[in-house]
């Protein structure tokens, strides 16, 4: 089929491939056979995506063979919790699925975490596979493994490392997705050209209304963005180094999320635009980057539409007392240092393990009364 | 240390070791600290060991400078469920263990499993630590790395494979079981025999009582049960093969196990000696070995005590049909044909993958006319 891109991710035995195309949901049957040749599957969507999809997407299964039935969880953060886990689960092993059969994840990124969860659980692992319908969980969610729910503690706790066996990622599905949130998925994918490719922040500068638009641009920076994931995750699988990197942001972005209660004020996308932006202004003030580069992402963020102020957070910003509480909660706090992802430069972002809580408390508190002025 | 018996596992980077002696537990921590070096200890236990043993344990592993702290479960199989489950991930992960601090299981299989199950998801996966306190876990749940909880349609439907890294087998504790548990955990020692060890089977038809009595006789078919089912799981990890050699006795055992309800009416280990028999019968009707040696099995069986005639449970056998029912849901019946562990003759266990549903109730219907007769 013409146009689809190929993601190898290499991690030996759990191997598998990512492909990347505009209308290869239609075609879904064919690419789950030819990887899992006697699988059945069993569908797990949310009520927002079944609606769009589910029907066009059973059909595609049923013309390749593949025997399939749909599980749908109501749309939304708060499904990714015990209760929806265990009626899930019990829906699963009450369908007489076996090892062999595969969990589909029809949907965004609950449905993936979610889904993946239970795949890794049910008769202590079956087959999985990812097609993940929105632009968040095509460049970050369904690749790599995470899979999970919340607890009353926090975010992602409970959960396994559980590789897919094959993710679908189609491009064109993504037209029908609202603008706020194909928008705040980009963040992620500005994300990957902040890490380590500033060619491809570069180039997302100039071509980043034809990501909007759809089409081969759309396509290539979806492949770009899994091709920098897949190469973390294959060098750091269980997030023991390097992985860490892909959290560029994401520690203020948390504590912004968090704050905000979930309430849809914010969402994740829109808050890690605010991380990464929050992130290298941390950097520079740390004297690790040069004020221009923070001030090119920055420009770029707010050019695509994204926030990039804590004045732009519907409801204010958090004080710093619940900033420093909530990274604190994020963060394992060892004698007064944190763990960061810093910045040298665009594309040179870096571990950094010893960062004083105060410093970060100080830089807070200047940027406050900034956004308040 | 006099009298350690060391087990390796090997597993590759999941390798561990079990250790096996008569008081080991008084020196858990320093075997804890030996191989976590900075770990804190998560002590899952139930109420019936807690009173036992929770005390002494807590106090070994502070005296080697572990931080412990334990949730107590309430005893019995019943806690292998959902509720108590989340109950307690929910425990670990308000007590803010990180990913390299251990969950400790101190108690029997229900233990063993349930706390594997959690170390295996809070955070996607912490250290693990198996304190076995029953002859049945230290032989057989403690080792191999399945973990799980139960499902409404059936047991040890959920859950995942989460090795340990080390595991502490005390063979003094056991002297606290009642006579009844020790007997049906040793109905698992005697399986290792059947499957491909005649001679360790003949040395425990000479020296089980001395088994039973303790002392280096105990550790030694203790070691030698340990040894069997690492090797066995060393080339079969997630059970696509040899692993299933393991389930010898298992198939009848089960539906035994589950017609009785789990009311205590049979044990694990009474069943099992049960379904031993039968399948040992059951290879001799299909011509695969001679009555000699299935007459030798049930000799020893009901020397040491253990139940060898359906006629013996309590309240009546399962009829033919829920025989059959039940034998269904444990095993995928393909085509008329179930996968059952059949025998050769004393130690000489083999995976049969074409049984005929047919031949498995015209066996059972002549058992069943037998024990009523």
């Amino acid at each position: 089929m013409d146009g689809i891109v190929k993601v190898p991710v290499a991690l030996g035995e759990r191997s598998y491939d990512i492909l990347i195309g505009e209308g290869l949901a239609a075609d879904a049957g064919r690419w789950f056979r030819a990887v899992l040749p006697k699988a059945r599957a069993c569908i797990i969507t949310d009520s927002n995506v079944s609606g769009r999809h589910l029907v066009a997407f059973e059909k595609s299964l049923r013309r390749a063979g593949v025997t399939a039935s749909a599980v749908v969880i109501p749309a939304g953060e708060a499904s990714k919790c015990f209760d929806v886990f265990e009626q899930v689960v019990d829906q699963v092993v009450g369908g007489r699925y076996e090892r062999g059969d595969a969990v589909v994840a029809l949907g965004g990124g609950v449905v993936g975490d979610l889904a993946g969860f239970v795949a890794g659980v049910v008769r202590r692992g079956m087959r999985f596979v990812q097609v993940p319908t929105t632009l968040l969980s095509q460049v970050d969610s369904s690749v790599g493994g995470k899979t999970g729910i919340n607890s009353r503690h926090g975010k992602n706790l409970v959960g396994v490392f559980h590789q897919p066996d094959l993710v679908l990622a189609d491009t064109k599905v993504l037209d029908t997705l609202p603008e706020r949130e194909f928008r705040a998925g980009y963040a992620e994918v500005v994300k990957y050209g902040l890490i380590d490719n500033a060619d491809f922040f570069a180039s997302l500068e100039k071509t980043w209304r034809d990501v909007f638009a759809g089409g081969p641009a759309r396509t290539e920076a979806i492949a770009v963005s899994c091709r920098s994931k897949a190469a973390i995750v294959a060098r750091d699988e269980r997030e023991t180094g390097d992985r860490a990197l892909l959290n560029l942001g994401h520690t203020f972005g948390h504590a912004i999320e968090t704050a905000a209660g979930y309430s849809g004020a914010v969402v994740h996308g829109e808050a890690v635009s605010l991380g990464m932006v929050l992130a290298h202004d941390f950097s520079v003030r740390l004297n690790q980057m040069s004020p221009d580069d923070a001030n090119r992402i920055r420009s770029h963020l707010a050019e695509v539409g994204l926030p990039t102020r804590l004045s732009e957070i519907p409801g204010g910003a958090p004080s710093v007392s619940t900033f420093m509480e909530l990274i604190g909660q994020d963060k394992k706090v060892q004698n007064g240092a944190l763990t960061f992802i810093l910045s040298r430069g665009i594309g040179e972002a870096f571990i950094a393990k010893d960062v004083p809580a105060e410093a970060v408390r100080a830089f807070l508190t200047d940027k406050l009364s900034e956004g308040q002025a």
